[in-house]
């Protein structure tokens, strides 16, 4: 089997623990990967595992809804959050929640905002006062990816998009929601690769520095 | 040269004159299209007739904003507007000006609503509720097309969606406006082709029926 | 889980109800939008929904073709037809079914036409008189999309073009059929999604205003 | 200078002499080229030959209409048309008269129909008797390509659609007309490359055998 | 259940009967096309029919390696073969046989060359005397498509390429093999949608005329 | 003439002024946007503002190298650099400035690190100590856009990454650079459209809020 | 059954034995294959042969890991390893072992290199001088393919680029990896397909001429 | 001005020196890249420059067919071939040239054979005997790419394929040919860019050795 060599020295060098991307490695390789993570560290991230795979494994801390597992002994942060993470729609939770269990992961506690696509563009309205005293917002949103621009001219904090891959024909599998947040006519958003609310949550973890 | 053959029966069967598409043709194809309209018509109408051109021909109402002409004799229609057409940017209104202008002469009057677009929220939740009163919404809109979406969500009306070839990068000559309108997490949005302000304003006026 | 909010105010500002897309939906998330939808209104349309969930479920009513189903109570739309749903192929059913079940949900009648796609031009052909009797037809083909352009000539009412994933190779699952309505050499044609049946019959629904 | 090697031997082998496509080359490297051609042959084809290029050159019989030219002696042939040559649009024509020309080089007589794309399905039908007699049809369209698909349905013979790059947005610079060509849902449709009129004329020459 | 209509008045007007393909169809929805067909001819021709599917219904005269089958009586042509099939693979003869059984119900005897793709030249010029016999050649390849170009350049009658979806990477499901035929440098090629023999055998019926 | 509409309570709203997007613009458009704007604001930034529209317009202060105008009074912000600006290559170097020139209208003191491609490794590593300092880094790369992902190993700041439009082939105008910057095997890297400095300077502006 | 031609006089010509690409055909095709095989040969190179299929097979020597196997006798190479093979993350180890299998095949000794991947730098850098012995080497990764141009600028030999399949989103299966691979701001970069190890291998082989 | 940094460590740690891409540099980049690499070395080769800019230049070795230039003193390289560049068509030359030139550069001398495109697959036979000397082949061809195939199955050597951007339509300005390089049914070859010679030399170069 391939040995899998898991990167030790990574938080001093940039601040970040290496998580271990499960998605296309056997659950043998995942199991290698966590006791090397466990011998430099207390605990280890995991993501894209999903329940079929997790069951196979002892992960003391596995969520289904982010298909995350946190191997190890961890601490949730406390405290108010720093981040909101906001999702368009119902499809759109596992993605975001990848992220605010990386954000957690990296003791940086987020709010939650769902539902709150622009169709109905009143619920995002009702919450951006609230939404207008944080620095950074995580945004999550399929399809058309509308959110990211309005949500960009209704607060003064960057946006990060994470375009997910919801929707059929000419969605793309997130590539219109994508080039929707990328070509948007408002500015003050940057993006992330389709539905990776991990690399969102790392971003702004790099934004405020690891807390752990 | 190649004969131009212009469809004098077209209106008795579908209820509308063909229009003369200038692009691509050369002066002398375009009078000669004039000309055999002229014959069986009191006037027709000419689009994407870039000035340059346009020079060159004797044209009785040429407009440089929305790059048409009417050929003939012809009056623009009086009375209340039925029709609202909404353009995000100052770079869309030469389309939205097509649109407005082929509408003018299906006899159909509209109004014209400017720099609405979403990144600026609140010019466009000032207008909504004189927009909710439309039964028919001609939006025009480049880069993320999030003005569809949006649009659709404050009135009950449809919206016609033009994606304009406006922007750069990742907006890749309208088609990222054109996939957001098609792609839309609301409902109620239909779409033409980029940039056809012509083509919405007809498939407006097949809903309301031809009024010449 | 995630709780799904089902949106109980649309009806008063848009003129619709929201539907219930179940794809991309576990059944237990689509239990509890019906469940929240039915405390606001007597019923609620969903879309998308395979026999092999809607088992799972108890779908007052529930249609195999078109895999809607509609849950609380309703009654069908008595009356004329006011739109015609014209479908090229056998395969293109289902999504012309949707488009006819959404209508009728809206408490708008429509009439069915099917198999009428232009390579056979004369079933068309022998039914274009009664097609121009109505202001607005759903055009349900894949492949080429060679019917929207043959209808648009044939009859003066607005065809909203629904191209569907029927086809293989350079259909490249609904894109070409897609593309052929928007660039049509015609006029009068406007497009929504591929497979899209749902939204052509809101958009129609928005020209006629809600009947329920 | 870069030599230009002649195939002089081709006509032997594969039945058909070789053009020289004048697209991308210098006016030297046009004219050493018909130089060494002639030495082996009566008369060459230029084709792509635009006339700014024409006129640095001594063509004995350029056509500005089809941007091709013929270098040495030669005699259209005579005869009745044995393939039908149709255009749908005036902007096609240049395309259609490559394909007429070419034609004409290789000693077969055919017959040009121009204008009768489907928006006007009409114009198709009337000629539809006279081109059900011609076992091989060259079709020319742009933009949705749907007229393919209708004079398929239309006539016995085969169908060598050539795409143009005629329209604009998703037309796509002809790849939505080579699309709906490639994906019709009739049958007896072969394609060539966008705006190959030469090369659907060559693919029917094969058919027939070459006459000189 | 949809009801599936028939063309039974198709080999009358284009001359040849329509061929019912199963892909995407239920077996219910095959049955009943079926019956309808053999009312008025004496059989039929199923194409993309899966064996299991096909252990379903009761076909008289299914071929497990082209996926097709033929309903009813039939007699299989006799005589010399017109027309050449030519498949680069082992992994192309699916495509290559369908494209033979699609002849010989149309009456046109073929012969098959199988294996013969052009990283091993030497096999084609053996057989390139022989090719060279023929009016015209199927030629069904994928991954580059280069066997069709250099197929071309060895015989003098028209090339029908048939891509084929095999490959993997840039080969992306047969676009490169079908844009290589197209973009070929050599001339006396046309194309048909990727993995269509039935495709290609109809329009090479339709130049020899049907024969049954 | 469009009448141009500056949004002079865009500061308010969202922290930030808007600034003019010249491209598509006509000079009339342009000094009519800055009439307006100047009535409300000091000074208004003007962005891809070609040399020769420039020429024709009253700028104070133009720069050629960006792109950039500053029209009205202005002063340079002093003090520490707190962003970096790397750019890969000379030909980056437009896009950079961009960048640089909109931070400092924003008040925010930045540093340029010009040529340091990985292509020349050394370059990078001799300066990542440096970089190291800066919370976020706004890193400008054309071609395969290797830069990012190195230059997100090496610092524990977050990377702006601005894909440039340099390069040829299946560079796609920016397209390999942009997908490079998401698709990273690294974390922390947030990307913006391709050649959009001015995007990825505003980004940035709103991590740190606006200090003018 | 389709035949399946094993190409036995190949290594004459071009100086290497043709393998058995096993992706697509059944077990009986490629035992067919097999034995004409080894009735010209020694042995005889399978790749792509998953485990289940292999199962079905009686092959001597079959790895997991790589989808090989190598019926017949067979000895791998002795000596000093000639090409390095360098994998960037534990995903990417099959496509480089199926190349490091297929240079033993050919008797060329060969070293791997795993998880070197750029976003920790550091590793690759530490093998750098060690990598700059070698003349050629094959270096595998996906996502960004950020590795091809570091690897490029740290050593003399050629780097022969397999981009693989491996990440999500705008990695888009490996494009993304190949065009950076092809649009790399270094040289001395070539590519072969998408996962694609045995064809590196082969180019390699070429290079040093086949040992066996 | 932007300062142009010149590599001039780089023939020490890589063993070949950089050159200067002159495409998208002002005359005056370029001759301040060019004073600067002949501070630290006798020579530089300039690539991509065109006549107009040439002309502005002191260059003491020009070459109009290459669009290369060599600044400083410089002896063209002597002795047999070592390396054999082959192009298809007329139109290719300027890319093989650009290979000759940088070979040349490189002290490695070359042989070049044109016009041998496989639609007069003769002339390739012809001279395959001779390529079979040759451990790698540059092969330089556009439109279907058809000659990479055909090559790589008449020689021994490795076949480094050049695609070109000559051709049209579904040429896709060189994709298609790229493409068909990398999803070959032959192997042994590997691909640089689009018209990418500098950099197919380049390679050849690494795997000979400078030799200066």
């Amino acid at each position: 089997m391939a040995d899998v060599i898991y990167d030790r020295d990574r938080p001093d060098r940039i601040g970040m623990p290496e998580a271990i991307l499960c998605e296309g490695k056997s659950p043998e390789q995942i199991a290698a990967a966590i006791d090397q993570a466990l011998q430099g560290a207390d605990n280890v991230l995991l993501t894209r595992l999903v329940p079929a795979i997790a069951e196979e494994l002892s992960i003391s801390d596995y969520d289904e809804e982010s298909w995350t597992g946190i191997a190890g002994t961890w601490e949730p942060p406390a405290g108010e959050p720093r981040v909101a993470v906001v999702a368009a729609g119902t499809s759109d939770l596992r993605v975001a929640r990848e992220a605010l269990r990386t954000l957690a992961y990296h003791g940086i506690p987020a709010a939650e905002y769902a539902d709150v696509g622009v169709a109905g563009l009143w619920r995002l309205l009702d919450i951006s006062e609230e939404l207008a005293e944080y620095r950074a917002i995580i945004a999550v949103a399929g399809m058309d990816g509308a959110m990211f621009t309005v949500l960009s001219g209704l607060v003064p904090g960057v946006v990060v998009a994470v375009p997910t891959s919801i929707g059929y024909g000419v969605s793309r599998d997130g590539e219109t929601a994508l080039h929707a947040a990328l070509a948007s006519c408002a500015q003050g958003i940057v993006a992330v690769n389709i539905d990776n609310g991990y690399g969102a949550a790392c971003a702004v973890t790099r934004l405020f520095g690891l807390d752990r």
